[in-house]
């Protein structure tokens, strides 16, 4: 049987580190195969990291999924989340918590205590490599969650507020839930939100920053941005981006990841 | 059976798209295996993306092979193109040309149109984890080519032009093939092309733009040019490649892809 | 059996480079399991690339090692290097020589001159693709390493000078080992010879650069610097790190890899 394992880190690609968390898997579990999410994680960025996963679990199989991002330095205590036929592995400092949620809510919990399942001695900047890496190789290889560790209630686990998006009568409002490396800022607002708006795609939505409000087009693909101009289109996770062809949106309107937008339809 | 799937797209590694990818393949088809062939591909730059899948598929074992570059965003149909015992997969703009012409042409095409293979609903901004995922992950374990869609006339699928190279008897004709990331120009020029005009590795060469022409040397490798100096060298796909030592050597001549070079021996 | 390959090249990720060396394995030896350790390294950064390497190390399989990095452009013999139940494959220029002490020094070594196990013609700029890949291959489904060519008396072999530390009754002196992406300035001092010296985690140590001198606290890990600020901690691999809160303490001290360093507790 050939079993998954999924790699979420901010290790970045310039070093080892993501190396050495496949050596220890491939070491531990021959037969397992391994996918890499993503390692170019902004430093520490949690919620980009969540949304990231979150967004990506429902394409990836039954496995044990690795988010090892973790502003605190490993200070965090470590868990394992069970939750719609994944195991998630990380800090728990909410990283999970979304693709928890996109799987149906946790089932199971655990604290990663049993130290005979790490890599020793545990490095504190590298939990990825001595803590998550072979406690998922050993999940492959036939470890029960129990094993793990003391069980966690499910609700004491650490949660991210869920980014929110409310529709009104006539705006949705939402929230910047990631930016990009192009600095396009996804919004918290899906296409459904949208079409409830009367929002159609090739229509034009307003979008309100505190007093200021622009009139952009709604597009299907980021394509068709003209250098410069600002456009709003749905992405692969069904949520409305904004973006500034050869540009950075979330610069120009100041638009970090976290704050508050409106749209509407332009009459 | 060990089954191969290649990818070669423009998603970047700055969020969980490739990783989807590999997901729906590893769900669908558990014995496959992924190689990633460049992901770095500049957003919608049909033309690099066949060029780099033209030059790395002699080294490529039989697959299943992904090109998923299209600055249309979804719009153009999607096929798949059968040639020296490969099956190439992506949007019908040519960037699958220059590698089936390399294959030694098209035996057969496809429109893929069979939506039972496909990942539902579609994203029109995501085809690669939608469409071109989940179709080859079906032909790794079984599906014929025939069940993907009606039939294609290899001679209505699009081409790009092929990069021309002439060899006159005092100079040889081209064009900048692609740009790396480095702004070293490939030519459409190969190192025979040269050496039929009696250019020797170690010797020079002269470079015509337009009016101007420079003498360059000629190296082996890249690792010989001084920092600012212009040089000349054969690649690993035996073309050859102007570069700058620490420098973008397409900015400074003015060497965008598909601007016309003509080379010759410095007498 | 699954057999391990691992890669560490400094061909970046902008084009098919790493793509054909897997195609090149996968096509000859289907059962293997690649690792890409790190394809970012400088362009032939040896120094930087054996350090990844013998950092790397204790965390990879048994298996077969590949290093092309190597700024001769291939004038430099090709080995094999038989160490620690690995082998390891590269230039002859210094590249593996800390992996293999770390290892616990050459058992046997080879030359890489049977040409029939290569790719050919050989590109000289790609000898990743052309020799290293495929002699990894034919290694990991039976070939013998005295089949590769000539023995190297192991002593023979090309070394780094290895990377000093010394300490003192009131001082450790060493050198930057490898700067990272960031800047940050690995110490060939480790965390053990700071304790010697009787620096403790959450203490202060004293940075001695020629004649200048800068106190700066000593953490556990590098999220506490705050922006601009100079920090001490120690790696996963055990080293003391120079780094600066979101700045790149290399330039800011004047300290490229190789350059002198000397740590004492501040009183």
């Amino acid at each position: 049987m050939t079993s998954v394992i999924t790699l979420l880190t901010d290790y970045g690609l310039a070093d080892g580190h993501v190396g050495a968390c496949h050596g220890v898997i491939a070491g531990l579990s021959p037969a397992s195969r391994i996918i890499d999410v993503c390692h170019l994680i902004p430093s520490g960025d949690v919620r980009r990291a969540a949304a990231i996963l979150a967004q990506t679990i429902p394409h990836l199989p039954p496995g044990v999924h690795i988010a090892a991002v973790d502003p605190g330095g490993g200070s965090r205590r470590a868990v394992a989340v069970e939750a719609g036929g994944h195991v998630f592995l990380g800090p728990d400092n909410g990283v999970l918590s979304w693709a928890v949620h996109a799987s149906g809510g946790a089932k199971a919990a655990r604290e990663l205590a049993n130290e005979d399942l790490f890599r020793r001695p545990v490095s504190p900047t590298f939990r990825g490599r001595d803590v998550f890496a072979p406690v998922a190789a050993h999940l492959t290889i036939g470890r029960a969650l129990a094993d793990l560790g003391p069980e966690i209630p499910p609700n004491r686990l650490v949660s991210l507020p869920p980014p929110t998006s409310l529709v009104h009568e006539d705006a949705a409002e939402g929230e910047v839930l990631s930016v990009d490396g192009h600095g396009n800022a996804q919004l918290s607002i899906s296409a459904g939100d949208l079409a409830t708006l009367g929002v159609r795609p090739r229509g034009r939505l307003t979008v309100w920053l505190g007093r200021r409000h622009l009139s952009v087009p709604f597009g299907e693909t980021s394509g068709a941005a003209p250098p410069g101009e600002l456009i709003a289109f749905t992405d692969s996770a069904g949520l409305v981006v904004l973006a500034v062809g050869s540009g950075n949106a979330s610069q120009r309107l100041g638009l970090p990841p976290g704050a508050r937008v409106r749209l509407s339809r332009t009459p």
